[in-house]
């Protein structure tokens, strides 16, 4: 079997936790750019590949991936359409950007979207359970960015470029504004001399009812739920220093009545 | 050791998890009230305990435990201050309420609020890791109510009712709120066609970041975070079919940005 080559743009995030598990899988990465040199000698050195100061000194690779910030995402393609090989298939990561960003600079193109939160101080090194959502020009070019992505992961699929973005939201909603809450929930118990780490059985019940549920709307508890406003009033006046957070709470128990069956 | 003996007013969520708890630990369950009489005889048959019809039938008790909703829990005490014995207990297990409301009708009165959410369907079983938090009207009522919540629970801590209602708050965003986003992702899915399970890596991921890190505003995520805008604006007009979910989006981006560092 053919050893693949990967070429990368962007020594982020998710650069940081997918370019090691793809070397790992045996993909070859021929070179690693990004805007700050260092990140992409960091990343370099975890992969055995050379850090390149330009995209011009990217070796040709069976895929480049570009894993850069979204309004980078054109202009970046621009660049690389210059030196891919006829075959080499070009795939960005981003969940809200639709693949025809690349039509214009590249004959194959596509996107690899790996559903996580990803850190580069802790990189993700167990990708089988991570969903990872394709999209490709062509079916040829979505076959062989199956064939990469499933060196990786166990949970492959096929996601258009309209769902890809709902699915970015759901994962704002889901990860990024879930992690906001659990910093409003900190304060609040920092504020009072309770250590934090009271709340992890809760949250981490609550996922798992959610889960179990199917449906978390079915598994909703709370005063705003029961209708209970004397407690929300309650719980409003004793937010009164904090307006950022008691804009949260009147959104969030507004959204869940509205929305009681 | 004497044995403790517990009367229960009111048979849901909540005491469907903690009253078999406690009977299982070696308390003696002497009976059990609710408005709703069958809740009572199905809790009832969980303990070996005589479901009763009124609060006076109820037999004397070392403890009575007041797991009834907020707005009832002063007329309930109300009740059990005429047949409680002159050394017997009541607490009530209540976030947002002050053990003062017990003070006219009742000895000696506390709280005891085990912090986890509670479903009649699924009761907890193992409560060694569920944070109890107790209050009590004096030193010697604290020192007996410490001991019952000990035979059930390892992180029993002492939080007077200010604080207990600032955890509770706490406890609405990092539950309530949570489930109520979680459900806003899973709808988003579900539109889209795309299974919510695979949303579960990624919100187990968030939790076990957010805690790891012990302050989660340093480990935030997402397009709000990186003042990214485009993208935000993006998600926005593609939720503009629904206003409610714009609105959660909205509120949590502008506090997540107004809380960057």
């Amino acid at each position: 079997m053919k050893l693949n080559t990967l070429a990368v743009i962007g020594a982020g995030n998710l650069a940081a936790s997918v370019v090691p598990a793809l070397k790992k899988s045996g993909v070859k990465i021929t070179g690693i750019y990004s805007r700050t040199y260092e990140h992409a000698v960091s990343l370099a050195e975890r992969v055995d590949a050379p850090a390149v100061h330009s995209i011009p000194e990217l070796e040709t690779a069976d895929f480049y991936l570009l894993s850069v910030t979204d309004n980078c995402i054109k202009e970046t393609a621009s660049l690389l359409g210059k030196i891919t090989g006829r075959d080499s298939i070009v795939v960005h990561t981003s969940g809200s950007t639709d693949i025809n960003v690349l039509e214009p600079y590249c004959q194959n193109y596509g996107a690899l979207y790996p559903f996580q939160t990803f850190s580069a101080a802790k990189p993700i090194t167990d990708f089988s359970s991570v969903p990872v959502f394709i999209e490709a020009s062509s079916e040829p070019v979505l076959m062989k960015l199956r064939e990469l992505s499933e060196k990786i992961s166990g949970k492959v699929s096929e996601l258009d470029s309209g769902k890809r973005m709902g699915l970015h939201i759901a994962g704002a909603f889901s990860c990024n504004f879930v992690n906001s809450l659990l910093s409003c929930a900190f304060d609040i118990c920092t504020e009072f001399g309770i250590d934090p780490c009271n709340l992890k059985p809760l949250v981490e019940k609550t996922v798992e009812k959610a889960f179990d549920s199917g449906n978390p709307v079915e598994v909703q508890t709370g005063p705003a739920v029961r209708k209970d406003m004397v407690t929300v009033e309650k719980h409003l006046k004793f937010l009164q220093a904090n307006p950022g957070l008691q804009k949260v709470y009147v959104t969030m128990s507004e959204y869940i009545i509205n929305t009681i069956k």
